[in-house]
């Protein structure tokens, strides 16, 4: 394959792709149209086609893509056809979803830890089902060394905002580059670091931007 | 103020300008520069400027921005110089993570009412102060009346996949036209119904192609 500089909107696209594509896998389909992709995952043939160019050798003119080999390819791309340990660090509510959100291990994605300054959330840890059976919830202390153990890339920071700045330096100090920040605050880190931001609250802004724009 | 076309991008700029701007009006600045804008949101100033050129009568040239001018025009840009009542559909954790988030309300999202299918959920709140005190969990098939009642028109989606396309119809059938989704599944709705999906998966993908590039 290729090694080609691929923009971040179609890697988020076939990150979308791939979701579909296992799914059918999974049924047992052979063969599946850009059309039937498109349909699946919203975005229209045309674009779905161009995508998929990176991956050429898995289409048959006028028919489709064989899913199987497709899949592989993508998610190799993607790096999903390997386990990622993740950690959480914020142990309330959100934490906790992620924690138990079924659709990451499904795509590889392993939470081994969550971690909180709270002692109150660690100690209920310890007696409560809470979280999940084999899930600990661990004082922030412990951080480098489950990370160093559990040869830890990514974390997610699922803390208060005034909290965020020092979380992300402390996930950097432990070697973790890549991290998914769900604190409404812009994180200042070294270069060599990568933040995804999700902000819900931007997110309902470009919605009531939107609603004032057409009743205006 | 010229009513221009907006790109999606700058929307969400202005956004987070907002945000801080806001802090800082709190904060009682007067003039703020482009500059420290940019430093603060993490974006290079001279994209703040460009920005910022919508609302140029409250730029000084050399000196900066009248802050509390700025502040009022980008927020009412944005439609959060009014209080939006949303509703969370989803009483898991990620429902509670959301309906409990302070940073909604302080940008004027008021979340008015949980909802779930589940009646262990529904029966839990009224003894526990698992959520917080004033916010009821319903069950969903309250859900049209207290729509109309409370005139909403902002829904979040925090059901499982296999749920979301229902119960995104049924929020479009209430007359909820701007929906949050955070399921990982595309949801098929009308034209005129705007979807924004928030997916933990996707970006974690997006952190994992980046991760497998470097290393290749």
């Amino acid at each position: 394959m290729k090694v080609l500089k691929i923009p971040e909107p179609t890697v988020v696209r076939l990150s979308l792709y791939s979701r579909f594509l296992n799914q059918a896998n999974d049924k047992g389909m052979d063969i599946i149209s850009s059309d039937e992709i498109g349909v699946a995952v919203g975005i229209p043939s045309a674009q779905v086609r161009k995508d998929l160019s990176y991956f050429g050798e898995f289409g048959i003119r006028g028919v489709g893509y064989r899913v199987k080999d497709l899949c592989e390819q993508v998610d190799k791309l993607l790096c999903v056809n390997q386990p990622w340990p993740v950690v959480i660090i914020g142990a309330g509510h959100l934490g906790k979803a992620m924690a138990t959100y079924k659709g990451l291990l499904d795509r590889g994605f392993e939470v081994v830890a969550l971690f909180d300054t709270d002692s109150d959330a660690i100690a209920s840890s310890a007696s409560s089902e809470e979280v999940s059976d084999n899930l600990p919830i661990y004082p922030l202390r412990e951080l480098e060394r489950v990370v160093q153990e559990k040869k830890i890339k990514m974390g997610i920071i699922a803390v208060p905002a005034e909290s965020a700045q020092s979380i992300a330096e402390a996930l950097i100090q432990t070697g973790v580059a890549s991290i998914i920040n769900f604190a409404p605050v812009v994180l200042n880190v070294p270069e060599h670091v990568e933040i995804r931001n999700i902000d819900l609250t931007v997110n309902l802004e470009v919605l009531s931007f939107n609603l004032g724009m057409r009743s205006s």
